[in-house]
Formats: structure tokens, sequence, C-alpha cells
């Protein structure tokens, strides 16, 4: 079917483009995450905490996807990291091309930390390799228990899942042994942290990650 | 470019699709309203609590639309509601062809209210038009009140905006005047509808827009 040829020849040219990334993030020794979820789980909440509690010991880069504005660059700008706000206009998704030309003008230093904020978009990040050095989805508990097996490709693609706004907790029906344990049966033996970026509760696993995001 | 002609024809197709629909639902005097949002955004306990709040006076049918399960089929069949689940499977959105097939099997009574619960995603949906009779736009305040900017052609092509979760306000950073204001910016005059679907807070609003959901 024609349609599907198109996505195939689309996908083989990403992952094409994103084995370059992949070849060029290495030999510059940048680690890069790929941070999805849906619209406000707090992934920019996360990034703030992150860069503010650990980016004195590894120099921090961030590139932002979005659809339109820069609200999410300015918010990483406000901490000092260096960052790049992509926008991708109707396009619901990053790709390997667009990393590729973040990359190129945002420049990060050798040795860095590079996470790219992709789109928010349960679906169809999923679909597409930016050459990243792992893929963490971030899900929220106001979200919802039961997403994983909803949007299981994204669940599965995943490296990590860290389940954010715990403190919000109290007063919503979230089950999170019932979400990892959904998690798992997708993706057999990811990790799954709960935590909140708000409170910083749970971050110190979360660092522990990062020193060593290989892929699944 | 090749992509963008590709993506105008099946944009083309589905519209002339959705046209046939619009055709249909009139005839059968059926009010179709097609409910958009990130996931996890509370669409499901919104129509549950429709169904048993106004399906007295119109009878309700549901259409839902995930990639994967039948959760909230199973959910909406638990009110008593005629429902059917498509599974869209890697896809995003829901389409024209997918809601004729989908009323084909489900067979809505004439005079009905037909309520399409599209998949969690607050970009591909929006630019998909299904024949409905009125798109509704839900976002939660845990989502944040920066959302209409981010995703501009889903605020915009709204015939109505319902904030849902009003009960986690306290709980959040969410200014639903900023919120209300940015969406007008986007789309002038579209009516923006607060309400909590957990304690029923705003509902009368929702139920009297349900009378006459004519599109913008």
């Amino acid at each position: 079917m024609q349609t599907i040829d198109i996505e195939q020849q689309i996908l083989a040219k990403n992952d094409s483009l994103a084995d370059q990334n992949r070849d060029w993030l290495a030999r510059h020794r940048i680690t890069a995450i790929n941070l999805m979820s849906s619209p406000g789980s707090g992934k920019t909440t996360l990034l703030e905490r992150t860069i503010r509690e650990a980016g004195a010991e590894r120099r921090i880069c961030v590139i932002e996807g979005d659809q339109e504005t820069l609200f999410d660059a300015e918010r990483i700008r406000a901490t000092g990291a260096p960052v790049l706000q992509v926008n991708t206009g109707a396009g619901c998704h990053l790709d390997a091309d667009m990393l590729r030309r973040g990359v190129q003008a945002l420049d990060p230093p050798d040795g860095s930390l590079l996470f790219v904020e992709n789109v928010g978009n349960l679906v169809c990040p999923a679909l597409f390799d930016l050459g990243e050095s792992g893929k963490v989805v971030v899900i929220s508990v106001t979200e919802g228990d039961e997403k994983p097996l909803k949007y299981p490709h994204m669940f599965a693609a995943a490296d990590l899942i860290v389940i954010n706004k715990l403190d919000l907790l109290p007063y919503v029906d979230f089950d999170i042994n019932r979400c990892e344990k959904d998690a798992q049966s997708l993706n057999s033996g990811v990790q799954v942290l709960p935590l909140s970026a708000k409170t910083g509760a749970g971050m110190a696993a979360w660092y522990s990650w990062l020193q060593s995001p290989s892929r699944r």
C-alpha cells in the first residue's frame, strides 16, 4: 500500500540520519537523552531541577521541541544552561534531521549531557530514532495508570520510565504498581522511577540513572 | 515537495469522506461531538458523568478511539450507553473513514447524541475533519495554562474548550484567565468552560452548550 511504503521510506531515511547523529555524539562523548511524554507531564520542570541540582557536576545543554513558542527555551535559559528551541509548526514530533541541525546550531561541548525535550505527544515521537543515548518516557500521576497499555508503542520504546508529579498522588486515583507492572509487560525489565520534579522527591535515583543511561 | 503533496491528498480524501459523514448524520438528526485532548485529560470521565446526568433526556452513544485496549469502551458500557471501540494501532488520530465504519457498526438511533472520543493527542487529530457537528478540546489544569499557545492548531480548531479537573486547581499553578485569553487570541470568541467531571462543578454550562453545539 502506497501510504505504508512512503512511511517506511521516511523512517528509513530518518534511521540513517539517526545513525550519523549517534556516531557524531559518540565521537564527542555527548550523552543525548530524548525526553518524551504527553503535553504537560512536567518535562521542563524536571529539566529545570536537574540543571540546578546536577549541572555543576556535568555540563548540561538542552534542545527544546514544540509546535510553537519559545516558552520552554526561556525557562531553560533562566537556569543558565545553553538551549535551542526547535519549532515544528504542524509537526507532531522531532526527527533525526531536526536533532542534527539543532546540534549544529547549539554546538554542545564535548563530554556534555544533552537533553532533547520532544514535542508533547505520547504517540508519534515513539517511531522516530534521533540517534540518542537513551529514551525516557515521562508520565504524570494525573494522566491515569492505564496509559502504558493504551499507548504501548511509546512505553515499549522507553529505556527508562519516569512517573512524575508524585506530590499530586494524594488527590488522584493512580496505582503506581499497576502502571509499573503494565509498563514492564510491554518492556521487560524496564526501570520505573516515581518522583516529583516539583518537590524533589525521588530525584536521587534519576541522577543515578543519568550517570549510565545505556539503551536497553 | 512530495511529502506535502501526499499529505494534501490524504487530507483531501478525508475531507470528502467527512462531508459524506456530515450529510448522513444530518439526515439522521444525529449530533456528533468530536472530543480531543492530551492523554489523561479526563474525556472518558466527562462522558461517564454526562451519560449518567443527561442520558435520560437524549439518547447518547459513544465511539472510543485508542491505540490499544478496550478500557474506555468498558467504562462507557458500564453506564449502559451503546459504545464501540476503534483501535488505531500505531495511528495517532481518528479519521473520517474510521468514523464512517464506526457509525455503520454502532448504528446510533436517529436523533441521538454521538460522542467520538479521539485518540489522546493534542497535535494530529486537529488536522482531520470527521464530519462532526462540533469539535471540543479538553485541557486539564494539571497540564499547564500555556498549552493553547504551544499547540495552537488544536485550540484554533475548537468549537468549545473545556478546562477540566477544576478540583485539582488548588494544588497546581494554572491561571484560568491566561488560558482563556490565549485560546481566544487563537480562536476569536471561542467559549471556554471550566468544570470538574469528577465533582460535577460547572457541568450545567456543558449541558447547555450540548443543546446547540453548532460549529463556529
